[in-house]
């Protein structure tokens, strides 16, 4: 995809410098509008606006919902009054409340001088719902049906307002302004007769939102029911709006790429990687690195007050890496896979108690395993290859065992607070590995020094 | 929506107990397919294929195709060849091949055998596709048109043959089996006349996938182009199938988790947490617990062959896990933004340079913050603070600047690994927090030792 967008760029460029426009515009309407806007961003700021215009009123809109936000700032700015009159008249309610979201004060004020008054009031409306929220990613633009209408009448209203609409697909049948069920088009085309009500071929077996939903949700119920649209109501069960499948799709990606980013210790961003600069990156990415890197005092705090022991056994301080690393990553697991299954609704805080014994037997299983793997190894390498100072079958013992007893230690803590932070009304997604890791190095390291005491004679009059 | 199932599910033993089969069949009539199948996960085995029955078949076959593959297959196991029969009739292909590929060999021999001829010809043909591929998730019915038909005729055919078509909102346009264009139902219902033909209205800029396109890529371009459905093409250009939008909500789902799996270092499961026994959690996390494990043999290596400078100067490794893990979440940070644009399709290859300079300058905004930050803690804290021994300005700096190269490298390894991969055909996620955090370890105590023989005069008689 990208590389065909960046041979139409070259081919656009030397086109318009060559002033070809008819041929630039023959080029555009055989493309689709998520590519016209790929090819657009490569182009000079200057020149959108003559571009633009070459394009057909239909996908001069569609191509101009696809433009990054700064793309279609510029490009408002460059164009007349009439013309953004044209634009803003092509546009679904959702996608211009997607647009105004993303401008400046003076800029949203020329769109909404250049609606028209209903579109204004509903987007106007779509503004005042939180973000995130079924209401602001709702369209209010559906076909609506009564439950006495006849099959005829329905698909008689559908060829006469249609076209408005952002999907025809299903329809919803209101009485009193109160959702009381659904129609496919599916189901008016096979109706056995013209003649038949609406009510009589109705799904009233609703599957609705609330305004004040979340997107997440939203986008996780249409995928669980396969819906193409979702009816959004508010409190007092009036329908308002759907959320249709191509925006339960963007919500999904979205909400994937902003745990991955929490999960990676960033604060999560809008912008894509490549039209972020390096200090937007900066900003993400810092709070959660100084916090950290702070927070790792406590182990240094511990790795000093067992100094002397160290200075004593100096081999114990080869493995402290290896402890660490594998207790982390131990964790981790276990967080990274309790936080998903929370994000899909699969677990609840009701099963703590399940995922809490299953994390540990899975432990036991994991720990054994390592143990007698990081034996083996020690045996093996730091003892038989290496011949490594004062390592040996007993200090073996001790790594491996700590090895034991962090792993059980790690993958209980990554199971538990991922579901305590959901229950506490915070992000899951933020009790992931970097924050794991940091709890989990310090108890790697108290449990190491505490078998190391324990068993090395070494150590024992060392307090 | 779980609670709701448990609650469901208790009403539902009582009720069986007391054999109210006409009370429970009224109340699962009003449930959905999706929510029948979790209600039925809660039921004892041995009863599903008394509930099952109780469904109307329709419905009872739309259940069966949300429900867990353990348990499709007890339910296979408990009726009937001819209620088995009537199941697959209802089944969309797509389902049954979903349900097949689920299913040990005797299971599956007996739902071929109660398919009808051409269904299961049609599953075996899909069987074929390699796992992940649009083949394996296509479905191969759609509805057909041709480009000499009228409207009239065209929604005719839709009334005709649409009841078994999983989508009849896109119609495909097919000469010689070849596609031509696609109409949508929007665009014959809004048509101005029934007279006109539909390769007047067709839409002939065509978006399509070939067999085996890789799933997630199917799903990023309906995402992209807004689409219910794709078709799917063969090496020839012959209409083989579509992909719906609700396949493509799965799996861009699956492929999220898949991707979240891989960077916390498991090999992906296809089973549900609370599905998958302790064993099986085992399987997915050993393989690189143990692999990275191992590989922290070097950073051990490394800090033995440093021994004798530590042990001149202890208070040096009370900064260590501080620099380590910084470096491992600077490093976590880079790569996870890179591996999620990547599987965006937001960067690719060629962009390297681009990446790399942008993570340069990121990198050197955060080190410095870093820096200056832990160069006033350690002062603050260590030297004035608690007075540790030996923690003067000159050890300070020595961390600062070892935490200032730490961050730079490990953002530059951060982002160019998963490029690096991807480009090679290896999965980029595998290059995330636990792969980079090894590697980083490792260089930060080079560095760190490297600068402080460099600054400290104690250590440079020792070699």
């Amino acid at each position: 995809m990208a590389d065909h967008s960046v041979t139409m760029e070259n081919t656009l460029s030397t086109l318009l410098q060559e002033k070809k426009y008819t041929t630039i515009r023959d080029v555009l309407v055989t493309m689709n509008p998520a590519d016209i806007a790929a090819v657009f961003s490569g182009v000079e700021r200057e020149k959108l606006p003559l571009l633009f215009r070459l394009l057909p009123k239909e996908l001069a809109a569609e191509s101009f919902v696809e433009m990054e936000s700064d793309e279609q700032e510029a490009l408002i700015r460059g164009i007349s009054d009439s013309e953004l009159r044209q634009v803003m008249d092509e546009l679904y309610v959702d996608d211009a409340v997607d647009i105004v979201e993303e401008m400046p004060a003076n800029v949203v004020q020329r769109i909404l001088a250049q609606s028209d008054p209903e579109m204004r009031k509903e987007i106007n409306e779509i503004l005042q719902y939180p973000e995130n929220s079924a209401g602001s990613v709702m369209t209010t633009e559906y076909v609506k049906l009564s439950p006495d209408m006849t099959v005829g009448d329905a698909i008689l209203r559908i060829r006469r307002t249609g076209v408005d609409k952002e999907t025809i697909y299903t329809c919803y049948v209101l009485q009193n302004r109160i959702l009381v069920g659904t129609v496919s088009v599916k189901s008016l085309l096979l109706a056995p007769s013209d003649l038949q009500t609406i009510d009589s071929i109705m799904e009233s077996n609703l599957i609705t939102v609330t305004t004040h939903t979340d997107q997440e949700e939203v986008a996780h119920m249409m995928s669980k029911y396969n819906l193409l649209a979702i009816p959004v109501v508010d409190g007092d069960n009036r329908m308002v709006g759907i959320v249709t499948f191509d925006d339960a799709m963007d919500v999904m990606e979205d909400e994937a790429t902003e745990d991955m980013e929490i999960m990676a210790g960033m604060t999560p961003s809008d912008k894509t990687y490549l039209r972020s600069s390096p200090f937007e990156l900066f900003k993400h990415r810092i709070p959660w690195l100084s916090l950290l890197m702070i927070s790792a005092t406590f182990t240094g705090l511990i790795l000093t007050s067992f100094e002397e022991k160290l200075a004593a056994m100096v081999c114990l301080t080869a493995f402290i890496p290896m402890l660490m690393d594998t207790g982390g990553n131990s964790g981790s697991q276990s967080s990274v896979t309790v936080i998903r299954a929370l994000s899909l609704n699969e677990l609840e805080f009701k099963d703590i108690l399940k995922v809490i014994w299953k994390e540990i037997r899975t432990a036991v299983l994991c720990g054994a395993a390592l143990s007698v793997l990081c034996f083996g190894k020690i045996m093996l390498v730091d003892n038989l290859l290496l011949r490594t100072e004062d390592v040996n079958a007993t200090v073996a013992l001790v790594v491996s065992l700590t090895m034991f007893v962090t792993v059980l230690c790690a993958k209980v803590v990554g199971c538990t607070l991922p579901m305590l932070a959901k229950k506490l009304g915070f992000d899951p997604a933020v009790m992931a590995s970097p924050f794991i890791t940091t709890i989990v190095d310090a108890l790697s390291l108290l449990v190491y020094f505490g078998i190391a005491t324990l068993i090395l004679p070494q150590l024992q009059a060392i307090v």
